[in-house]
Parts: structure tokens; sequence; C-alpha cells
């Protein structure tokens, strides 16, 4: 399968890569690399040293968009540290980004294999945004999108109902939840109840080699922070989990088509992931999106364990 | 106990006023009627209907707010039929309304009886907004103020996360929610889950006297109403539900403190009422309100039918 | 004519009473505070003083609303000195505010005088929505009603489309708005326009007499805060303009009927008067409001004088 | 000079084209074609159909976007008739779009002259706002941008505050006002003003030639359409004024430099361009915008006749 990576590593977005990467049937066709964790050039660095890192070093990284569609950039918080990866030092990127924008490449690789791609976003939706003004088709043209983003029936994690990808821009999220793709959303109703605990940590460091041995060192950094909101020393796996949502669909055990669109107006709720779950929700006439609702956690853990052996 | 019944009956608000109207150490000392589920003359009308048919004919009804603070009223749907008691035909009222508005009612029964008096809000919160501009220190002279309103982590039932009595008059709700009340709030969240099952109905039907008798008719027509969406016929209990918050406050098994806010300007949002339920919500310095998260239902369903004996 | 005033003096409140209490046909038959220029308090301690200073000295005084219908108090600047009269101390009051709440005692005296009271507004307007909660006839028991308040096609004055008495109630203003009144819009439009100019503050030092030179001193300390402002010692008249388009309408020289609303949702926007002033204004049904558009500044600065003469 | 043009043709569009078409010093490397008067296959028909009208049949057009960037499109009002110019037939292009969309061609011309591309934009602004999301450096590439858009103190031609153009993509138009360009924008403000009186018109009739006697079809449909509006047959000459301040700057007779955003959020001003006009606005740390607020506008249709002799 080919896979556009739409990310802003990023210490999660590392470990989705390397979920991808270390799948021989998986081609990853290409990365885009957005502001969030870090402006654009820190992440399409770090998109590039991930790549070397995880064994796909020829993969093209595109620079995508350094700030919003429409509202004024925020600052992240260090969530993920100074560099995006808990200050973990890698190699200097043996290649450079492409010339072209990471709207571009994703739309030309999407003309090139038309139903072909599939395409996972793992940061804002910029660059998504912008492709969708490049090429309003880009909906059929991508056989399947999985998002990382929302808070559906949790509460949110910038504020009470916004989740931090779709609230670093509300705008663009709203323009890809309409376009009608054929869209899963792993929100944080999932990605927050399947945590690498301390014992997976401990598991992991275990593992010999440099992927793993990096990895373990980001995830490090990571889940101090989590001690902060879950009382111990774990991490939600927020990217790795969409990764295997695209590429083991199986993992997911339950889930809900539901009209899904972002507040854009509210003065609590901008920001806000608003998925009409009532039994007969209002048509819009808009293609309904695959909020996923449960997925096998353990089973996506030990593949997690496995992709970095 | 001296309580204060703000409504706009309505069959749940007559099922509530039969709840607190069997208890004898409950004192009904005033009943304002809203605009809800019908013009306020109706509501206002029924409301001494009910007090009379439920053994409370001296209670003071004064006729509240005929339309929202400040939105444009809307046409409530017919939830409730015609007469807002499902067509049920009661006596006609012995007294009238007396001269005071709800509000003026409220607040000076608030003022005879300071930290004394319970406020139960079953209808939109117009009537408590009013009484808060009229009497800035309501919150201080109220003792308990249970309010059925709100879906926190359930979808809506007039939008996707809107309720319809905090939907009916969102900017009174915001009034009210920020005003420093001791404040639980029982929403669908909780009533959604305490349904009068078909064999409680049929229960029901066997006991003897006008009461229970008329109650059963009030039932039927909303088990038809909520057949639709149940697809059994059942009905949710809301607002007898909030009654029994009020007087019996062991029935509740779980609840959670938080911000409790309404969103006034989301285009999508607008009239949801936004608990911060995050484990360290943002403080904006307001009183939180205790969310009723789990009920006893069963007891509560049988002190219901008790209460109709 | 009878007139109840609500206001928050406040200098410009002052001379607002000064020109209406300087006219034998006026009969003052209420005032109401409300919060802004200063608490309520202030203002309702305020009218009581100025009534006493202006010669009606038993007009009661009604404590209103200490806080906007909705949303959170804001602090008010210090336009008006600390003690909301540019530090002038006036002697204590001889009487107290009445135990009626500023709505109630409006609602009361519209009930009394249906079709026969008239209605200046020259502060927030929370008293006005809450009397219209507690009597949604008064727009028809008030014969006129006249606010000070918008900036209509000319900037804010506390942002750069909302005016300080609208925006410090937006809410209220928006159900006065739309409740149907007949109802004369005085707006910075005209009040910017109508400016005392220090020959006139000259003028004014010359007149004899407690009222002229307690007037004189409230104005000094207001052309220090417009000459900021305008550059020069002058100062706008946005109250007295509104009481003289209520006493004496020939003043008005231009208005235009349109539809007003207020914004309670923008983000850059809320709290601005908005008229539709297009020639053909979208119909929503509401009456529309008189605009004042051009005014005899002259004559009305003349009137001003021969008041406190 | 280098001009692109960023339109939607549209009668008025096709004017201003004439307008810089005749201009020997003007050239016009490309054009962009945006939905708004006609979706865009429409629009860039017409831009090649009208590019060999007034003898510039070799410029590059590029389809650009066939929605706005964020919110739902909204069928055009028929103001241009079914074709987009008034019914009038013009013959088929010789040549066909290029291969680029629009904001691809905007930043690859931006980048090859760098600080010499002129921009005009009299369509809605999602092209530019495209362009800006893959090159944020475009404020800096162009040298001047002139927008016709917004209604800043008179009415709009949408709704109460909104224009036609800024509300066909208000996010666009926020997302453009703030990166920084060196911007004038030509609003309502300058082209109700700046009409083609029933004498001009006819004229125009008198002038030979095939770009004349087209122009003046146009223009007869557009200048029945305005009768409902002026109750006399003109026309309000709102692109082609805009592509006259770019190209003769001096017919600027007056203008203002201020914060120019766009509200997004307002439920009554939605679409309306906000700019702050104070004397001393709010700094937002945005680069002002210079609002033309006056024109010769005399001068300005005898250049217009001139174009087309």
């Amino acid at each position: 399968m080919r896979v556009f990576v739409d990310c802003d590593p990023g210490i999660d977005d590392a470990v989705a890569l390397a979920y991808l990467a270390a799948r021989p049937e998986v081609e990853i066709v290409g990365v885009g690399a957005v502001f969030g964790n870090g402006g654009v050039e820190v992440t399409a660095d770090n998109a590039l040293r991930l790549l070397g890192l995880y064994g796909r070093p020829g993969v093209p990284v595109a620079v995508g968009a350094s700030r919003p569609l429409v509202q004024e950039p925020r600052l992240a918080p260090h969530v993920h540290g100074e560099n995006g990866l808990g200050g973990v030092e890698l190699p200097a990127p043996t290649g450079s980004p492409v010339a072209e924008s990471a709207a571009e490449l994703l739309v030309r690789l999407a003309r090139s294999h038309p139903g072909e791609l599939d395409v996972l976003a793992v940061g804002p939706l910029t660059n998504l945004a912008i492709a969708l003004g490049l090429e309003p088709r880009l909906p059929e043209l991508v056989r399947r999108l999985v998002v990382m983003g929302g808070a559906v029936r949790v509460p949110g994690n910038v504020s009470s109902h916004a989740e931090a990808n779709i609230n670093n821009d509300p705008e663009a999220a709203e323009a890809v939840f309409g376009a009608g793709f054929d869209l899963d959303l792993v929100a944080l109703d999932v990605t927050m109840e399947t945590v690498a605990t301390g014992e997976w940590l401990e598991e992991l460091k275990g593992v010999p080699g440099e992927r793993a041995s990096r990895t373990s060192d980001f995830l490090d950094f990571y889940a101090d922070f989590y001690k902060g909101i879950f009382g111990v020393r774990q991490c939600a796996m927020h990217d790795p989990l969409a990764a295997a949502v695209l590429v083991d669909p199986h993992l997911v055990t339950e889930s809900v088509e539901a009209p899904v669109r972002v507040e854009l107006a509210g003065s609590l709720t901008r920001g806000m992931t608003v998925a009409d779950l009532r039994p007969r929700p209002g048509a819009d006439g808009r293609r309904p999106v695959r909020v996923v609702t449960a997925v096998a956690g353990g089973e996506f853990l030990g593949r997690m364990l496995d992709a970095l052996r």
C-alpha cells in the first residue's frame, strides 16, 4: 500500500513513522511536514532524520504550512521538547526537503495513483486543506484518510472540548472533514485509552538496536510529560494508533459513522470536533466520518513493540 | 423543607410535582411558570390544575417569562401535546395566578427565608435569570438549586450537543450557572438512563385513584413520543428525577464538580452546556456545579410509584 | 410630560438630569440607577445627590442592576473619576433609594400611566431588559424611549465598532432594541458632533449659582479627558443630547428608520450596534428604530446653557 | 508593470480587464480565475474570451478555487446573467487554461519577479489565500496588491454590513488582510460613488469597434440590474475602479491607513470587513491596509472611456 504521511514530528509522530516503516508492505511515498509540535522547518528536518533512523532515507519530504490557514499562529507548549523530539539528537539528514510544498506533493501523488493512495494525517490539517484548494477532487483521488485529532466524548487537551491538532487549525479541519474523504477519525477517546505503560516502556528498553533505543529515549521524555496527567509514567500513543488504524484496520473493534464538523465560532468551544452522535443525526448532505470508539489496545501495543524490534 | 418550583408543565413537570406533593415534609411555597413546553399562560394554568390534582391547591402560582431573555422565541415541538399535558383534560383550577411575576415571587420568598429555600428548576431558566437581575444576592439567599437541563457527555435532544431547557434560553442559563448557586445539574446523561419502562407504566396503571390514573394518562402520551427514540414504549423521567435529586439526595450515586457554562456564540454548539471535565479544569473564578453522573434509578422509580399511590 | 430616567451618573448623566430638571413641564417620576460609570451603589447615590442639586429632591431613586444580564462585569475606565462625578463632592442626599428595584419601579410607573410615560435611558440597558422580563407589554405601556448608545456609522469608543453603553450589556441592548418600543437612538454619530467647546465651557463658568458652578466643575474634569481625544479641551454631550431629543424633539434635524440589533457573537464586533441602513433592509418583523443622524447642535448648546442659568 | 489579475468575470471584471489591456505599459503576466460571479469553469472560460476580445489572447489563464476555503459554497445571485457576462456571447477562446492552479501560477510568477509583481484581486480572495498557504513570503514577493471588496462605512450589498467578494470567502479574506501585503482596499464606499451614468453609457454606445460595442452590451445588462438599486439606469464600476487604483494611483484623492480584518464569527456581521478607523486604533501587530476613501471619479470615467476607444 502507498501511504502519504502528513505530520509534525513530534515524539508520537516519530513512533507512528516507526510503525509504518517497519512494515515491508507499506510504501511511504511521501511525507509532508506541518507546523504544530514545533515550527515547520523543525518538523521537516525531524521527518528527514526519522526516516533515516527508521530505514526509509529516500522518502521525499516536503515542507508544508508554517502557520494555520486563517487564525493567528499560537505558540505550541513544549510538550515535545525544544527540538520536537524530547531533546534526543538524531544524526543530520542525508537529504533535503523537495522543492514542492507538502500540499503540491500530496496532490501530485494522488493524481499519479488515483484511488490507490492512503493518507495518514497526524498534525494540524493545514496541508490537506491547502491541497483541497489546489485539487477539489482530492477526496475521490485518495483511497482512505486516517486523521488523529479531536475529542468526541471525552475532555479535550487544550480546552474543555478542543484537541490540539484540530485546535491548531480549526478552519483547515472543518474544510477536511467536510470534503467527502473516506475518513477514520482517531480521537482522544481512543488514544487516551491506549497508553504505553511503564511496563511496556521497560520492555522497549530491552529491545536491542538503534531504532528501539532512540524511540525509547523519545518516549522517556514524553512519559515524564504524561506523568503530570496520568499520575504515573506512561504515555498516550496518539499518532502511532492512527498509523495502526490505517495499516491494521482490524484493530478497530468499534466505530460509529457520524457527521463531524469543527466549531469555528464558539466562545467556549472554538476548535471543538463536533460529532453528531444522536441516533438520528441532522443530515447536512456531507459524507459521514467513521469515529473510532474502541480498539484492540493490547494487540496494538504488541505490534508497536514488534515494529521496533 | 421549603421548595420553590420553576416549571413549564409539561408532562414530566407534572410528574415532578406529583413526586414533591406526595411528600409531607415538603412545603411547596410557590410555583413559577415559564414558557417552554407551551406558552406561559398554558403552563401557569397547568400548574394550577396539577397542584389541585396532587393535593396542593393553595400553593401560589406566579406567571413568569413568556419568552427568552434575549433570543427570539422558538416554537416548541409538540412533545407534550397541544395543552402541554398530552391532551389529558384536568378540572379547571379553583384559584388564579398571583399578581407578582414568578421572578418577584421567588425573590420575595428567598428574602423571607434566607438560607432555607430550595429551588427546583425544570424549565428554561428565564425566571431565575430575571430574579438574579432583581436580586444579585439570590445565590446566597437560596439554600440549594437543582436544575434539570443540559447534555454533558451524551448527545443533546435539540441539536447534536444542546438540550431543550438550556437551548430554550441559553443566555438565562449562562447567567444562572455563573451566579454562584449551590447547584446540582441533572442532565440528559442521567435522565435518559432513568426510564419508566413499559412494565413500570403497566404497574402504574394498576394503582388506584385519580392521581395515578391521570398521571398514567399523561405518560401514555409521552411514551408514544419516546417510542420513536427508544424503539420501545417507555419514557425518560427528566423532571421527576430532578425533583428526586432535590428531596432525596442519597439517590445520587456519583457526581462530579466542574465549571459549567453555556455556549452562546457557537454556530454548531450554541445552547450547549459546556462542562469542563478535565482533571484540571481551567479556573474561571466561578463556583463549580455538581453534575450528577449516576443515580439509583431503580430506587427512584420505586419511590415515584409510591408517590402516586 | 412624565419621564423616567435610567442612568449611571456619571458626568454627562448629571448634565442630562440638569437639562430635564430645569424644565417645569417635565415631571421626573422616577430614576433608576444602573452600573456603568461606576458601581450601582455609587450611581444611585449620585442620582440622589444630583436630584438634590438640580432642585428635584423628592424624586424616587431605585437601585437597579449591579452587573450585566449575562456577561461578566468589566471594570469601567475612570472616564468619570473615582466617584463618577469627576471628583466633585456634592452634599449628601437627604433621602434614600426606594425599596423596589429600578426595573420594578419602571414597570409600576408604566402600568400606572399607560401610554403616558417617556423613558430616557443613558446607561447600559440592563434595567430595561429586566423590566421587559417582568412585563413584556412594556413597549406598549411606554409612550417613547430615547436611548443614548451605539456607534452606527462612526467608530466606537470601546472597540472599533462598539460603544460603551451598549457594550456594557450587549444582551440587554439586543433585548430592548427587539422589544418593539417607539425608540429614538442617539448614538456617537451625533453626540461626538455635538461638543461643548472651550468657549461654551467658559461661558458656563460665568453663569452664577450652585447648579451651574457644580456642573462646570464636572465638565472641567470631563474636558480634560476629552482633550486626549479631540486634541483640544471640549466635551461630547452624549447624555444631555439624548435628554434634549426626548423633551425637544424638534432638535432632531435628520433621522432614519432602520432595523437595529446588537451583535452578540462576533469575535471582532461583539457589542456593535448593527443598523441595517440599506435602501431595502432585510425585514425581520421587528419594529424599526429611529436613528438620529443630525441635530441642531447650536440650539441644543444654547438650551443646555439656559437650563443651568 | 507586470500585473497578475485574480478575477471571476463577471461584467465589471470584464471592464477591469479592458482598462488594463488598453494600457501598453501594463504586461498582464497571468490571470487566475475563481468562483464567484459563476462557477470557476465559467469564469476561467470568460477570462480567456475577454483576453481575446481586449487584445491579449496569449495571457496564461489558470483555473483556481471552485469553492471557498472553509465555508459551504453559496449560490451566487444572477447579477451577471447565466454566463456571467450578461448573456453576451463572445467568440470561443483560442487557447485553454494552463495546467497549474491559479494559486500556483501566482506563486511562480511572484517568485520569478520578486518585488516586481502587482496583483489585482477583484473576486473572492480564495486563490490568494491558497497561494499564501503555498508561499508565506508572498507579501514580500508581491510589490502591491489592490483588492476590490468590503463595505467600510457604507451598507453592504449582501447583508447590512457585508460585501459580496469578502462574504463569498470570509476566511480567505481574513488570511489575506492579515498577511502583510502592501494593500489598497477599494470598497463599496468608493465604488458605489463612482457610477457610469446613463449619459456615459450613451457615450460608450457611440464608440466604434468590437471592444466598446461588446462592453456596452455587458453594461446594458448590468445597468438594468442597478436600476433596481439606484432608481435610474447606471452602474457602479467596482472592479474597473480597482484596476484604475492599481495603474493610476493618482486617482486616489483620499485614503486612510487602518487595521482591517474580517468578522468570521458574528451572527449578524459575519463577512463584514472590519476596519478600525478610530483615531488611535487598537494595535494588533499587523500591517495596516490603505482604505481608499475618495477618488477622482470624473477622471476615472474619462480614462475608462478612453480605454475602450
